[in-house]
């Protein structure tokens, strides 16, 4: 348990640094804020228009600007973020601005939408749920859309964007057909598809907890409601900002949004409200499990409580009496008695009949 | 209960998991993602204006393409949403978008309204209470608003609309007189009529636990509570939006919604209002019951605890005192005395008197 | 208090359950949804200008018509509405939509206000304190305002119109110089007055609760608190939006609504929001009142225990010391020391003085 | 403290009956609402302009009409509201509206501003904290402001404006040169700077109950934190409405608000939201508060728990050993052994220590 | 850790005591308002171009005049302000208004901007975190930005500035090349900068406390959970309306904010919603923290009243048993018996099991 709850700090400690270069260094200043991993940094090329998808590892960067001249429609796959020169060179090739450069390096940004004039940028949160260790990520991915390209840039490798790939290569739907702001809302859509495959994971975990909720308060629980409390928190957080960047999209009048693509948008925009009330659900069912869960503490122990008084009212009573009847005295004619013994023992009887039917009265039993 | 509580949950799950078709999939694929049931798909035909109304099953959809041509109003009944081969033809007729088909057959939307210039696409919510096992059910109805057609699609059997076929044959009130955009106010008013009917018997539940709360706390009245909390959430996710899409109705400047629909929608706004309003004030006064139950709680235990110490500070000096008297000193005067024994008789009577009156002035009885 | 209870849910009910009505028939169909009661629909008509005032009990609604032509100031003022027919009537000669009519006698309407053009249809709640019984009664007003006539709806027999009424007789102020607006406005300041005269009470039976939850936690007193608290919820869905009825109002173009009315209206609206502040103050000082009287619940648990520790703590080391030398052992020279018995009572009464230290020391004593 | 307590509800009570006059009484109808006192009222007349400053106090009220007429800007400081005639005689010369008179005399106004054309009415509250009974009271002013003249009116006497007048008659700053507005802002300043004098107070004693939370959760301290939050609650209503008045006056596009005001109108808005800021933070500061006395509360019964079931849990064993050996059994060869006294009292000692193990590994001492 | 508390109650106090001038005094007046400190105060000159940069103490105010008219870019940084004279000095050469000043001196404003024409006033607040004493200290930064000047006042020794001074003599990045407003920019840039360092601090002892509150229930844990919650309120009060600040520069059409700024604006709004978006977030993991603390002491007091339930449920009857047979009673004939002992012993074993069976059924053990 402690283990996930570290987990779930480290994500809080994460957010909050947004970036480690040096404070106040130069704006623009390119460092790479995520974690070092081997894979290093792949490029992937895809060309394509109605006709023709040319999909290629790019070795070198220059292999890139020949297509950038071309009609066609260019998608610039970049995973990994940590050769920061080589992401220079896209950035060089594209006219990128520095700052935009210099967020998409620094993987903790919220999900936002600038739109540069030549370009958009759009900053979005692809979510992950690790089915072994029940772990949440996130991961950052920038879009740079120009008028007949396409950037992403990665952090992690793996991602949700294999189908749109295959639509791409084996000319399925219209995604050849149509525009770069077009293969960007497939990719946008791609990730909040995931998003509700990662909510259901979430929610019935949710359940499954619900099922033990009213049948133990354990401390265990406890933890895992609060865990599965802390991750919607980020969830949340991930996900709402997405509502208002493509608003911002669909109301842009800029050319680089065409007009075919604004029904896609519209169509996303809904998802993305929809996977926002499925995160606020999720949070207010786990609200009130927390309310059942302390409310069953309280009812518990006032139940351990009944117990407890119940036998020392029964039981204190009777003892003294008992304790009565062992005093030493030496003038102590009740003890002569021959059916002392049968009187006290018939006493004890209804003293403890009678502690039991006031206590039944009370119902507390 | 903890098989309701599964039902409460197992909403949760459903309304999150918004679709299941694979992740990635082209947007505009057709798949149902409600459950699979054996009524199949069934199509019925309203052919009305002022002077008929035709009353039919449709057997083959190509009858319906004749009806479209005629200037009388169409309304297609689409109940059961399974044949997705059926509904993609029935969207070819009237030329529906391929994100409306999704989304009609996608039945955890949340109530919207999208203008699509040649026709409207209304979502809404249904909600049923089976008398019989307590449970709250939830269909999705999609409204698809033409000229002068009306298409509904609903996901179960059975309906609120019956009334307004009633209505329909019998040339009751108006609405054989007016278009198609009068019918579906008819049919969303139908839809918010029986909120009112769902709300009253949900009140009513929370009327009964109230009347129990103050009485006993048990722990199955928590669970009852909760149970109604989560379910106003998912009522209120169902009812809300609905407020929104009216509004853009009746600001709508567009020819399907005439001018004399305009006040009845007014009318039909006032009553999602005022159902919005019984919920919230319903879910406000659960949480007043949850408050009131656990401060119950709260004093019960406390009421418990005072019999508790009552007891235990009345016999622990009692018992210690016969105690005393009961060790087995060689050299013990007291116990030779002749009114020994009366004597702490008496002092133990005096002891006892003097824990009481302590503790009634304590107010603990 | 479980009747008083049952009432403030019966409100709950009753608020919810809009109309009876057939689920689905037509909207405009007049049915009375109020109780039933043998007072019946009595109408009253005051017509008035500077210089006169008629004031009679209306026979035939046909009587009326002759007074609508006048230039006059007409007061219709319709007291009961179990008459369906005499109200549809009255409806007819002013040309009012059934619509209206429907929610004249749709008695569980919220405040609203509707410009149909001719007239202005206002809804308004009057609230009613039985001293008797303590309970809180609410009472829906419609106003039908006109160019020259003024209709108004009770449901229930008596109000808090006399004393506009007496103005009206006998000529005060300058009621009888203006419209039907001006009208209209002073019946509506009568009301928001009224709700002043209310939340007093309310207020101070607040107060008296306060002084008791210092001084003991009853379990009466949190039942009181939360039906005062119950009751707030819905004296302010009555009276909020009520706010917004006058805002519109006073926005109104409308020729009916005179530019010298509007410093009145803004007057009103004042007092309407003073009257909201005061529910909103109300309510926050009953929510801290509820806080008060938990943390005594456990202040008092927590003396409780404290005691009972206490008496456990002191007696145990107590009665065992007087068990051990309680013990039948043959070879317990102890026992036959001569100072035995005297140095156990030492031992004891220093092992009681030690405790007693200790939980001084804890500040438990 | 119940004093203290009446004293706050009081408040309450006070608060919410706007006007005692008679219900339904024609509006603008004079009757003061405030406490009756022996002072009677005084008016007190400034005349000044950047040459000469008359400083008097006015017996007749006819004495006011010559400074009206003249160029020179006029203060008329009207201090005691229980003479209704002479207030009615002040809003005749300077042509106020009876509405204005009105709220002038019902001292429970919510602070607002009225734009009438000639004049603007202002409402503020004065905020007192009483050293000696550490009560706060609130003080309604309400401010005409005209072309050349401002008239204030207030409710009891004493008021914060004294370094205002010692400026006027010294010639301080710039008062002397500027107009009736920048006059009514310099009094509006002069409030506004009390409210930080009395929230320090406040701020104080939170800051003095703090100190004890932490050490001592005793009742008495808990009726301190509820009566520090529900002054707040008042304070807050008097301050925040402040906000509203002073930005509608500065938007007011009326000549008598010049233009070289603004600067100061904008200045006395930063020192009202941050009084506002300030009140928000003690508030949540003394909710915080409340939550770590609770929180203590129970920290405290937890640990006067265990050392309940310490004790018992010791003892109770160790009881029932001795128990055992004092039964009279005549069979009862363990009574007759050589070491059985010691080896029972070894036996106990052992359960002793085992108990204090089991307990330390639970980490309960 | 009460001097902690006193700390955080210190800010409290300091926030809301606005200003300690006499209340009323003439609004402009120069009073500082922060701590005296043996500082003094130290102004410093940088003035600069793309081809020069002078960097040079001030000793005497006159000095500056002469760089004020050159067109290079001057920024004079003002550390300490307890020196009032010189501060009105510098105000005087530069024309900004009394108010201002007063502004500057009074170290407890909250954060924003006026345009006051020829010049911009920016207030903001830096954060500082004292590694040795855990302490959080705030310091006011005023900006005055004119054409081709920038004003800033600091009230205590230090900040974060000094890469900005690097970069100016080194001619670092574009720095150099731009205007008065891009040095304002890189200024706050650096301050939102430093907010991300000390958040983490915060962030990371937020982490640390969650480790031990699934451990742990101490007192002190709660005061070190509440310490860091009253700290996020007051970072909080800090930091969110610096959001509103940018907005309005970046939306300002003043010639002071230049174009060519504004795209560093809206980074650095990006950066400041981010530090606000994370303060939020700790806020919502700390308010879960205390939680899961008050329901851990709940869970405990649970067990340890199991575990006396558990003893005294076990030993009371057992006790009582050995009662019985401890009386002194003559005729007593079971006393007689043979095994008279090993069958009570026995019994006492059943009754012992039979109680534990009970409490293994209950999930007690």
């Amino acid at each position: 348990m402690s283990k996930h709850h570290r987990n779930a700090i480290a994500m809080t400690k994460v957010r909050v640094q947004k970036r480690r270069k040096t404070v106040g260094a130069a704006p623009g200043t390119l460092i790479y804020t995520g974690q070092q991993s081997e894979a290093g940094t792949r490029v992937r090329l895809f060309d394509f228009n109605e006709g023709h998808c040319d999909d290629l590892p790019v070795q070198r960067v220059h292999d890139i600007e020949q297509y950038k001249a071309r009609p066609s429609i260019t998608w610039i796959d970049v995973d990994g973020l940590q050769d920061t020169k080589l992401i220079e060179q896209i950035g060089h090739i594209f006219g990128l601005h520095a700052l935009v450069l210099e967020d998409v390096l620094n993987v903790e940004q919220r999900p936002k939408v600038e739109d540069n004039g030549d370009y958009f940028y759009v900053v979005a949160r692809m979510l992950t749920y690790q089915e072994a260790t029940h772990e949440l990520t996130f991961e950052q991915v920038s879009f740079v859309l120009g008028g007949n390209y396409l950037i992403t840039f990665q952090d992690k490798p793996g991602d949700v964007f294999e189908p749109v790939r295959i639509r791409l290569r084996h000319a399925h739907g219209r995604i050849r057909k149509m525009g770069a702001d077009y293969l960007m809302y497939a990719l946008l859509d791609a990730i909040v598809d995931n998003y509700f495959v990662v909510l259901d994971r979430l929610a019935e975990r949710a359940g499954e907890l619900d099922d033990l909720v009213t049948a133990r308060a354990q401390e265990r629980l406890l933890a895992d409601i609060h865990r599965l409390k802390r991750e919607m928190i980020f969830v949340r957080k991930a996900v709402w900002p997405l509502r208002e960047v493509i608003l911002a999209l669909q109301r842009s009048e800029s050319p680089l949004m065409r007009e075919e693509t604004a029904i896609y948008l519209r169509d996303l925009l809904d998802h993305v409200i929809q996977a926002i009330e499925g995160i606020d659900t999720t949070r207010e069912v786990l609200r009130e499990m927390h309310d059942v869960y302390l409310s069953n503490v309280s009812n518990r122990t006032n139940a351990v409580m009944k117990v407890l008084a119940l036998f020392s009212s029964i039981f204190m009573p009777l003892t003294f009496v008992t304790g009565i009847f062992g005093m030493n005295f030496k003038y102590f004619p009740e003890l002569e008695w021959k059916h002392g013994f049968a009187g006290v023992m018939v006493t004890l009887a209804v003293i403890a009949a009678a502690m039991l039917m006031f206590f039944r009265k009370r119902r507390w039993i």
